[in-house]
């Protein structure tokens, strides 16, 4: 029984980083589908989503099976309650990658941002995969000094989203109303996937720590 | 231990419904304070999230105290876990409405959509409050007819969400790009808070049948 309950738990672990990494690989793909409007790669990230879909359904199946056979209690229990919780998150983190490759897909052959925003779009997307694959990173090793990084980068990232604003408010906009909704959006977007991130960040102190963080 | 076992399993609901009253509340003042650029209610509604971020949290301290303690099996087992879950939906309800309300005191003196959108919104608004009411009962007497209500109200809300887009981007548009910015984020906020009604309403789905419905 003892064992089974080790490996059921080891596979908790392991499921969680295998979605952060397809989450990783949306983003750069969904990302690069924005940046280049490639419609092909964006229909690619709306596949990948279902797989992700998919796989958080078996994850959350397999914690409520651990809570029910096998009562985990302190490190044990934490960890099944954070996968839980985790698992929504990178659900959601995925929907936002998704989201990003939309845009791509609805307004190609055009881009989907005009050129004064492009270098700021570039930015935030190069933010949002290395903030995706510090994730996988901290799913692994539980480092605090990852969570840390990723906050950092989610910071900077705000700032980015605070500027689209700025620009798109300026006096020397001259984007149509639709380039202004797609410009809203995308940053919205972009954003959103990094705030999912911290709130993992979150989840996982929780985990190692036992300390609950609220969401803001 | 059974007593305590029973009591806390109550109180777990009734935490659950408390939260969605508030959630009912914030969203009746939040769409109030948009409609009529009211800033003092926009800082009331404000004010209320804390104190929902904060009875998310007493809760979910409180599920996993149960897992801990009492090892809950079957539909024991699906109400707490349900229970994680509809949490931190109705945390994100919350923060739409504030997300509503900060539009409201951002602009204020002025309204935050232009006439041309006015109608739109406050049949969106009207939705909203209808749905966080639905929610309520639902979570009261798990009756899948209120789900099933939810899911309809949230279908008129998709549809007038994408009714925004449509005069936003039409030939009759005249808002400046803050104009735009803000019916764009606005209607995404109204979207996103029935999104999470219909969430929750999965979950009690699941917490009544034991199938879980996969997320979109």
């Amino acid at each position: 029984m003892r064992d089974v309950f080790q490996h059921e738990m080891r596979e908790v672990q392991d499921r969680l980083v295998e979605i952060a990494e397809l989450v990783a690989e949306s983003i750069r793909n969904a990302t690069r589908a924005f940046n280049e409007s490639d419609v092909s790669l964006a229909e690619t990230v709306i596949q990948n989503d279902q797989k992700i879909d998919a796989l958080t359904v078996v994850l959350d199946e397999l914690s409520i099976q651990i809570l029910a056979r096998q009562n985990p209690v302190a490190r044990d229990l934490r960890i099944v309650v954070s996968a839980l919780r985790i698992s929504a998150s990178l659900e959601r983190m995925g929907d936002m990658a998704e989201h990003i490759a939309q845009l791509a897909r609805y307004r190609f052959p055009d881009k989907v941002v005009p050129k004064s925003l492009r270098g700021t779009f570039a930015e935030m997307g190069r933010l949002d995969v290395l903030i995706a694959e510090r994730l996988v990173e901290l799913l692994r090793t539980q480092e605090p000094r990852v969570a840390d990084e990723i906050r950092n980068q989610d910071d900077e990232i705000d700032e980015l989203h605070i500027s689209v604003f700025d620009k798109v408010l300026g006096e020397t906009w001259k984007g149509q109303a639709v380039d202004t909704v797609d410009a809203t959006l995308a940053s919205r977007y972009h954003e959103r996937f990094a705030d999912h991130a911290v709130s993992i960040a979150k989840k996982v102190q929780y985990l190692v720590t036992g300390d609950w963080v609220p969401e803001d």
